[in-house]
């Protein structure tokens, strides 16, 4: 028997995928489901292989298959395929395995030729209607499947246009519009040397077989060797019957929802529109009505929807988005597919489909987008107002939430600007530390350079503060105080408004919202927490975020970085004298001074996390981050030292660095300045005692970054641990502290096995990790993230979700070496990635104890957490979140 | 029976390394050749490690083998331990499986109380003498192995001087120095509260344990730590009877090589001094006598030591540098070992002892240090000026050879001194591209920052210019051209001179002469080249390096640096105005200015390789190191395009990089702008075709830098195929090319089977893949390299030899994975790791093709491939190269 090569959409089913591509096993599934769906079959994938392999020739058994299901449709619809009197036209799409750009678009209404289109006339009584329709279709089919150019088309038909005085295509009657086609036909006349295709068959035949080809074009070349798509897979065809809302009076078309999207209400809820197809609702020439209307309208149609909407709500076990056609008083479903929803109408959803025993909690926690969380933790822009603005900018969402203020371009400026009472957004090419004070006092903030893991991008993040970087189309004059971004100058004081999750510019005002955290907020994150196994900490560097942490669920800090405590005013100018100390006197005197600040901070965070472990980075940044730039703190260093300007300057140009996110930083800094580490772990340890005096259990751990090499690690362990051990044997309290090592240089993951044997745990600092694999630097990937995005190269940005490629087989490697060696080696993650649900259920499945993130992203990551571990139990990859 | 845990000399031999210790085995091992040496016996690591074992008591057994073993010595030496007549004096000596510091130091003179030292006096006629060896005996004991303060010792000792009124200790006659030994033990007495032990066999029991304990010190704890060693090993204890050259005009002390080491001659060439101990010779009390002359002054003693040193050279046939006693006209061995000699003294060695048979060609390659090779090739130091010279400085010896000249600061200052006929030592913070017309007339080139890979060692060593990058401790004035070093000014115009091979600074002239190749190089290196495996290429960017290359045996080029090319002052504004550009129209108008450049470079490289193969890499630095920076340059743009000085000078700021080493550079560059990689490819297939219709074979391998995902790399890759297949298309010439990539981001080793299915070729780029493995930026390594190999914690610089560990276990990954989907995959290194012999032979193991250095070191790397692969089918591993 012949191999079967057409199936009608009735002979499959969702799992089909393969054979029928993907909305072809789409189709067959609603049509199984007994869903009113015009009807259609699929010529599968493997009469693509068959074609394309065959030296593009359709062999005849495939061309009987499609004659035999076109019959069995034209019974299905009780209608003949070009007809005289009552014509089936049908639509012809391609469908791939997976979704795939480049292959061929749609064709409609195939199947008409002259007696066809004569015969739609007059049965809709639209002559022009009928006639729009054929020309439309002579343009398509010579354009999209024999490949005569377009433009030709097009320029006749606004010669013609010109010529009979018509403005628009609406003014052209039906008798116009059946000339046009005519002239259209003779455009494909002279181009092919042959008569326009009359015989539906024969055009349906070329269709599928361009459909075929177009698998086997460039642009889908490409794409499979960029994506690794099989060859082999090949595509399908799907033809189907077309249905028209716009053939009068009892026809219509429209778009409901079987709850409410924006509340999660329990109603249905959309709009539809009588006599119309979807582009007329989308053109906005009628307004819709409510969908409810069509109660009174049309009750025997309202109820089948609504009986088919809770079929589908029950199949699906989920709200549904559906477009529906009625046509001559027929009801139709075109598609469905779960709703997009708000997130607050998202968690009322997914918790009303619990109690009304549709799913359990943990099919729940499946249904919400993790990331959404964002949206109930930030402000969002008024609807309303965001649907009348322009966008004149479009970079990277680097931080979420909206934000609305008066442009500035330097921290004291912002600064400033706020103590008025203003609402500031901060303008930066990029973001330094000693910018700290103007980010705070921002709602947003807009850097020219620098990728999802710069500065600007982390420190706002850590605020919940909206922030947009790399936004490399900007021409910023900082001088003159203004930069023009999409054609326009903004000049200092003018209003612009940031979307920091999808990184648009807007050059006005747009009023934001507040969110509002419902009770279905802790109901759902509470289920969240029964079913999670990865811990989730947080990323924090004062007593007040970790209380802000605390109360967005985390359960410790996985990262502080002791650095970002150093730009206060008043000891700036004392780390400035450490850093440019030229002996190790100096050094050790300047260590003493800051002592006190250090023991203070630690001290507060101790009390603020009552209890929860806490993990203290050593200092890690370059040391000219921190060095003067002013000749008045100059003047103030040499007060203090005693040294003449012109030494500390040329001291502070020479630690100038040409790269200095690879260069004399991390625990480099306490190998050639001991004293450093030795003050920190003090501060740590007396600060430690201090605060479980008071009752409260300190769980320090020092963490020691950049490490590179096993010597280089216990050289700084061994400075660590000494100092350590002379403060607790001085004090009758115990404190139990750990002593590890970020990950995050790849030679440190490949000596993981050695390193384990003297570090208690290891954080995966993965922001620095990506950097390095891919040889990218966080403060310079804005232009190439846009570049690579752009062209398709990356799909997502490796320094916002975690590469589970390289970066991920890396991490393997050092998670595998490193409980080899200590099978009890505690492990978590710190980078941003921490964050990001695709990267968290990557973690879980590497068996990390935790993950951390910024305090706002804490809720995320218990979500995400859980959604892996769900996964995980049912054996199932989490293709669908992050 | 009992383990034996005590071995005389006699009984072991050189392969008992673990029992007895890397001295042990040695002593052994020559007194089996019959060789006289001052006897004595080994206490094994075993008798070690029960000490350590067994709460530190020895036991009865090792104390009684101790005895036994002391019996035999008194025989063999026919003296007696703690004898008053003639007593037998011992040495004790710690002595492991490997060489580690921080383990116990000599005891010489064991054995010495007041009867022997009283005997002592009166054998050797000389009481300052015995007591002057009594009294340092007592204050060695006391101190290393009781552990009794030093410097009470010192103390009482200067005091005692000032006392009697000497003012050195040679000014102390015998009766003073037997008073300070009675004081001397009274110190130890009151410090130990019992009196000096004065019995022989309990000094040396002490002594032994001493050494015992010594395995178990802090010190020894780390260092074991950091390297690796297991505790278990132990170490022995060597215990060998004292010999005296200066007891009298019958004994004496020489030091004597088997041949000339400074030209390799065959003649026995040291120098003796009678009446003399080593110390004496070293201290240049007296100037010791040729050796030649013993054979008058002692013709018996002469003739022994000829037959010795024959037995000894054929044993270990290499040529021998030996140290000698004669006590009481009785010769004794003290040391042996294979000689260190100049360049042209080891080829000529080598090569006789190939035609004297006792070696064959393949052992003769065995026994040159590649490295060494330097020396042929580069002027070297006079070596009397040498000696009086006075070092200022210390840092990387980036770039071999010695040079000397004044100094200047700026390229251009260089530049106008050169022309003016003066030799001259550029001194820069950090050099940069612009730099090069500096650096090309300079003899040296001294830098404050950078590591064994920044750009001045690379440029240098492509040069053959002396260099010495990363002298942290110079404080340099660039605008008042000067700088401080070793606590003097050098003003510009001063003069300085550098060796490049060790990286030490003199503050002074020091003349230089230039090496000569003899044929002994050419006939050595024919050897090289009949057993290496590997290929070796040249880096190199000109026709005149290329032509350098191919005089020291260059096979190819590895890689050329098309970018290089750029900074020549025609040039340069018109790269400049393709980087300023922007829009793709301007940059292509700008592109096709620099065609015609590129063409010609190409075409003059290809001829010079006259049909070998060359690997061209795609322009790879950061834009912005082209940007303009003065004000007449930005004059001499705005006339070329039209724009405004303000404008151009915003796009160059724009351009600027936080670290540009992980920025818009590489293929990246080729991402945002094909048209610059369409460009490069017309000029090298435009050029191939205009060779090779010369009659000149050309083989073009297009290098894509930087990959880092498979995407990025087929986007580029398709870019240039698309380009060659044009250009081709219209010639009637065909060029064989090949399209490649470097692999020198962590990430394109693991993604290495993706990428082999599109890449012909892989060059490792090791300077970028061990920068990014280990986060240290080539840049900015100096003040890390210096503090990390001070501390030990490096052993090599891993910019100059690969780290097999990590950057190793990448390329591992990435050829096992590469050839796996691409068995014919050639693979090839780029890195400077090229021409470093230990990287050398890793690369031989892992089975590449070839290697590629500076045309400087291709000689050495041919000669290191050579014993890579003699190793490598020996069975043995190369420990001792490189």
């Amino acid at each position: 028997m012949a191999e079967k090569y057409v199936y009608m959409f009735k002979e499959g089913d969702g799992t089909m995928r393969n054979l029928l591509g993907g909305k072809g096993a789409n189709l067959a599934e609603m049509t199984a489901l007994g869903l009113p769906i015009p009807q259609g079959f699929v010529v599968t994938t493997e009469a693509c292989t068959l074609y394309n392999k065959s030296g593009r020739v359709m062999s005849d058994e495939v061309k009987n298959q499609i004659d035999a299901a076109i019959a069995k449709l034209e019974q299905i619809e009780d209608k003949k395929f070009g007809d005289a009197q009552n014509p089936l036209l049908v639509s012809v799409r391609s469908g791939s395995r997976a979704s795939m750009p480049g292959m061929m678009d749609t064709v409609l209404n195939l199947g008409l030729n002259d007696v066809s289109a004569d015969a739609m006339a007059k049965s809709t009584g639209n002559p022009r209607f009928a006639y729009d329709n054929y020309r439309r279709f002579i343009m398509m089919f010579s354009d999209v499947v024999i490949g005569v150019d377009k433009h030709k088309f097009e320029k006749v038909f606004s010669e013609y246009k010109e010529k009979v005085g018509a403005k628009e295509d609406l003014d052209l009657n039906g008798d116009q519009m059946k000339e046009v086609s005519e002239i259209f036909k003779k455009i494909y006349r002279d181009d092919q040397g042959r008569d326009f295709p009359s015989d539906a068959k024969e055009q349906l035949y070329e269709a599928v077989c361009a459909v075929f080809r177009s698998w086997d074009n460039e642009r889908a070349f490409i794409y499979r060797r960029m994506h690794d798509i099989p060859y082999e897979w090949g595509t399908a065809v799907n033809v189907q019957a077309m249905v028209f809302g716009n053939m009068g009076d009892d026809s219509g078309t429209g778009v409901v929802f079987s709850r409410n999207a924006a509340t999660g209400e329990k109603e249905i809820y959309g709009e539809y529109m009588m006599n119309a197809q979807g582009e007329d609702v989308v053109a906005g020439l009628r307004t819709p009505k409510p969908f409810a209307e069509l109660k009174d309208e049309n009750p025997r149609i309202y109820d089948e929807f609504v009986k088919w909407c809770d079929v589908l709500e029950k199949h699906y076990k989920d709200v549904q988005d559906m477009e529906i056609t009625i046509e001559r008083d027929k009801l139709y479903f075109l598609q469905t597919r779960n709703a997009k929803t708000t997130a607050a109408a998202a968690l009322r959803i997914a918790i009303d489909l619990v109690k009304e025993g549709l799913i359990t909690e943990e099919d729940a926690l499946m249904k919400v987008d993790a990331k959404q969380l964002d949206q109930l933790l930030h402000p969002v822009f008024d609807e309303a107002a965001l649907k009348k603005a322009t966008a004149i900018g479009k970079a990277l969402g680097a931080s979420p939430g909206a934000a609305c203020g008066k442009v500035y371009f330097t921290s004291e400026d912002a600064e400033a600007a706020a103590e008025r009472g203003e609402k500031v957004i901060l303008v930066r090419s990029e973001t330094s530390p000693e910018d700290i004070r103007g980010m705070q006092v921002s709602e947003g903030i807009l850097t020219v350079k620098g990728g999802m893991t710069s500065h600007a991008a982390l420190v706002a993040r850590q605020m919940g503060t909206c922030c947009i970087s790399g936004c490399e189309a900007i021409k910023l004059n900082e001088a003159g105080k203004f930069f023009t971004l999409g054609g326009n100058t903004y000049k200092e004081g003018d209003v612009i408004s940031l979307d920091g999750t999808s990184g648009v510019v807007y050059g006005e005002a747009i009023g934001t919202v507040e969110s509002e955290i419902s009770g279905d907020f802790a109901t759902f994150m509470s289920w969240a927490d029964k079913s999670r196994r990865l811990g989730v900490r947080t990323n924090c560097d004062t007593p007040e975020d970790a209380q802000k942490a605390i109360g967005f669920g985390a359960e410790g800090i996985g990262l502080t970085r002791s650095e970002h405590m150093f730009f206060d005013k008043e000891r700036l100018p004392k780390i400035q004298v450490m850093i440019l100390a030229e002996t190790t006197q100096e050094r050790r005197k300047a260590c003493d001074d800051l002592l006190g600040f250090q023991k203070e901070d630690y001290a507060g965070i101790f009390k603020a996390m009552g209890g929860l472990p806490v993990t203290i980075r050593l200092l890690d940044p370059p040391l000219h981050e921190f060095v003067p730039k002013s000749d008045q703190e100059f003047e103030i260093l040499a007060k203090l030292t005693g040294k003449s300007t012109t030494e500390l300057k040329e001291k502070s140009h020479a630690l100038h660095e040409i790269n200095p996110m690879m260069g004399h930083r991390g625990l480099r800094l306490a190998v050639s300045y001991p004293e450093i580490a030795e003050m920190q772990t003090t501060a740590i340890l007396e600060a430690a005692i201090e605060v479980q005096n008071k009752g409260i259990t300190v769980k320090p751990e020092i963490m020691i970054p950049l490490t590179c090499d096993t010597k280089e690690y216990n050289f700084v362990k061994s400075v660590v641990e000494k100092t350590a051990k002379e403060i607790l044997s001085k004090s009758a309290t115990k404190v139990e502290y750990m002593i590890g090592t970020m990950i995050e240089i790849p030679r440190a993951c490949m000596l993981s096995g050695e390193i384990a044997k003297e570090a208690e745990f290891f954080s995966f600092g993965t922001n620095d990790l990506t950097q390095m694999t891919y040889g990218i630097s966080r403060d310079d990937a804005g232009k190439i993230m846009v570049d690579y995005l752009e062209r398709n190269i990356f799909e997502v940005d490796p320094t916002a979700r975690l590469d589970q490629i390289a970066v991920g087989e890396l991490m393997k490697i050092s998670v595998e070496r490193g409980r080899k060696t200590r099978p009890d080696l505690k492990l978590g993650i710190c980078g941003e990635h921490g964050g990001d649900p695709s990267s968290i259920d990557f973690c879980h499945r590497l068996g990390l104890d935790y993950v951390s993130c910024s305090p706002y992203r804490v809720p995320i990551a218990r979500l995400a957490a859980a959604q892996s571990a769900i996964a995980d139990k049912r054996g199932e990859a989490l293709v669908s979140i992050g």
